[in-house]
């Protein structure tokens, strides 16, 4: 999979997307025409590529962001600012052996997996068959595969999964759970968490919050609530503008104006706000330790 | 290192803090009386200590993001909500090569050497030379030292330092900025990162970043801004509560329940709202991308 | 102008709009038909009316901030978050004389209006004559034009209109502007403001707000600046909802469930999460006190 | 009650607070010294008073704000942000008759009146007598008792003293209610107030919050849910400062600086960032509509 970013850098930012995995013979059409595989295949980052209506771009590598931002999707993926946090709040060291349940579209266990990668290990867990197949794809396509090697990925109920490994108790440095109700997985769990390790669950609603604490508490398991917390990234336009009552001349079309463009001194001004659109709502995350009943 | 935890759990959160380096024969005072470092040294994770007053606590190691808002400072350390976010939006891989100034306390700098561990490897340069040897102390205590050997420390101007090493041109893979001034450093530092990869800054004043983005401009420098970002963790407190009107039992103290208490059901609720004491602004973070002028 | 909701309760909410001035044979098409205004003259609050295809809604009052939001306009409004506040900083009474430049759409000349009405007063201007006739057009059909009497309107720059009416310096209680450049008109306004009393600016940009305060220190300005604020009215979605899974009837619509249908015991839980659709940024608000300078 | 501002005007800003009620031979310690109350009787705004170590002060009528803020306190009042909002969901006319249940402390109290005066009418009932007291007296402080006419206190629990006043049905064009269970009440309060008309409820927590949603329902209580917000009101520091590193004068203090102090043009800079002590969480609003079942 490479990047595709429009030549043309315009004020507001230039349009990119992913395009791949490249395969000679496949074409893709794109804003500005059609684009065959084989003018990208053997090309190096920063060459440019155009379509058949000569419409050009510059090929990039994606950073992990941009790659599951932009990947083709079968269900909304867990965002660059709470997989981030995620792998935050597991304090996760390069030797740790982790699980993740669900493995959803494989979002969350790629960051993961860079945590970890090359001397960790992480078991992904999801009853959904389609979603695990997708999710393999998705991780074998980023950056060559170079992540693959540190995933194990299973399909099943995750206590299902876990009880049928036989594996040694308290064996996990970490778990990371995206599913409705993660409270009913949490018995099975705990006893393959080393103690004073952390459990981080991404729930949508305030309400799963509540019914994990409430569940924790009242089947006595033995977790502690470390934090609850909602994470914003939020972004600001920062970037010079026309101030246009001050062109002086009506012909000039601030629409039309390029990056490289010279905006003249006087009609020289900063847009500086918090950006017109900013990220809605995603989830809470609750960070839970193992702990020993006393 | 070690983390010590009061082993009386109140629902509103045990008291923690930091001891160490342990040597034979140093006390602290610490709440609840006077501990010997003789007590800890040989004692394993979650064992218990007492204070000459009979006080008990258990031992703990703390996560990076514990050390690092515990250690004694000399400066505000750049908290985990923005030092998370900056080793995410530097996209480091184990095999990066990066540079970060000025490295302050070293907190910064620890998440930076966990994300490049064991194969990478981080040059972190600071012009304030007492700065620079507690921060190479702070590295050394944390987690035995592990992170020491992926990290070399300099002592002077950024700049000068890199123009004194005779390195190769577009050397680094990333490079994470923690100075009021960055825009003069630039030039020289743009020339060493590769293409395509990024520098972040940290700047606590919005007039800092709109400086930073003029003259980038000016000066023509081969950067483009990818993200100006406002970072917060917001936390929550969701935790089971006595609701005392309900309590009919007058001689029942609030004060005095502790977790392992139970409370009766009818006047069982829950608090379940943003925190009273949310994290208050640190900075914002610039994320900047090498391009080539055309 | 009314407000027609459609009778039809969706769990997420129903379809509003305004229609009106209400005239004898003008006709609309909404959703759901046509409908003739001469269905709605004569009606009272909360009686239905049909489009020609039998489409049935039911007849309000709009609230001052669901006609604000509303209107159809000429320009972006002061949405009711900011409105509401700026009335907030203004410290109205009653019996306040307040000016506002410019009118923009008449959104905030309705909030200040209302907080003045019936025996204080609001002179508002604007460059622009245009803008000004729409918002007096606007406050005219608000409410039958209740808040009219208290508010009189100027056209051309602030400073000429202030200049060429000969009024007695300090006469205004308050100020309030929404234009780009403010200072330049504040050495006029100053002169007409009581002291102790605010100047509120609506100002999109942090380098308006930096602007603002460099030029009144820099000009000597007998101005305070007291608060710089931003205003979030954060929107959550509290509700019942459907747990498809624990449905057990296939047949059984989520997307045709209405308020009234009821839902199972056994498949009721709760959406509780901050909207995914939150309000985007719209301005600072900066307060301004007048001072005496010593 | 007048408002008392440290004439030392420093860069931070300056020392203020409430006195009163003015009564001659009372004397206040505050800091500077004593000042006896008969030094302010008698003195006009703007005025200074000196405290017998020749301390000087401005005097000023207090804002709504500054007021509520700064009264000595039973109990947390309800803040500016909050308080005005609340107002704003009520879509109140001066012509409105309202009621709110509890009183507190009397600051939401203050800012319905005002919306209302001097023509609407505020009924104002709290369960504790020594909380009802108080308010009445805190309204009566405020201005000289301006908005003392508008407002009638009752004691009791709400809706037996809604009971005992056999009042017409419907009678209400707004309700806010700040009680802890709310839900108790509605039954009573809903027949009393206008179809269309809204109560807005001050929860602190989320668990109320989906409370009353789901007692709403549960009982079919004829109210819809507008909208359920947190407000925020996010301060920001921008004003001039020193860069200590330019002024390239050691003996000159930055502590010292008054704000009319010139800073060498060299050495000027700005402070421009959101402030580091932000408001925390206090309560989610309720807007809730009085509808008909059909």
């Amino acid at each position: 999979m490479v990047l595709l970013r429009d030549t043309q850098k315009r004020i507001k930012g230039s349009r990119v997307f992913l395009i791949g995995p490249l395969k000679i013979g496949n074409k893709k059409e794109i804003p500005g025409g059609i684009l065959d595989h084989s003018k990208i295949i053997g090309k190096s980052v920063r060459d440019i590529v155009k379509t058949n209506k000569d419409k050009s771009y510059t090929i990039h590598f994606p950073t992990l962001d941009e790659y599951v931002v932009m990947i083709p999707r079968l269900m909304t993926p867990i965002y660059p600012k709470d997989a981030n946090t995620i792998v935050a709040l597991l304090d996760l060291h390069p030797y740790s052996r982790i699980m993740e349940a669900g493995t959803g579209n494989g979002s969350l266990t790629l960051y993961l997996a860079r945590s970890l990668y090359p001397t960790g290990h992480l078991h992904s867990i999801d009853i959904n068959r389609d979603a695990s197949v997708k999710a393999r794809e998705n991780v074998t396509r980023f950056s060559r595969g170079i992540y693959s090697n540190c995933i194990s990925f299973s399909i099943g109920q995750c206590s299902k999964v876990l009880d049928s490994m036989d594996i040694t108790p308290s064996i996990y440095d970490g778990v990371a759970l995206d599913m409705p109700e993660p409270w009913n997985e949490l018995p099975s769990i705990v006893q393959r968490l080393k103690i004073d390790r952390y459990i981080v669950c991404y729930l949508p609603n305030m309400t799963q919050v509540l019914e994990l604490i409430k569940q924790i508490k009242y089947y006595k398991i033995a977790l502690a609530t470390e934090q609850v917390l909602e994470i914003q990234w939020r972004p600001w336009d920062v970037r010079a503008t026309v101030i246009r009552d001050r062109m002086g001349d009506e012909s000039f079309s601030v629409k039309q104006l390029t990056l490289n463009d010279e905006i003249p001194n006087q009609a020289l001004g900063h847009i500086c706000r918090p950006s017109h659109e900013p990220t809605g709502h995603t989830a809470f995350l609750v960070q839970l330790k193992k702990i020993v009943h006393t």
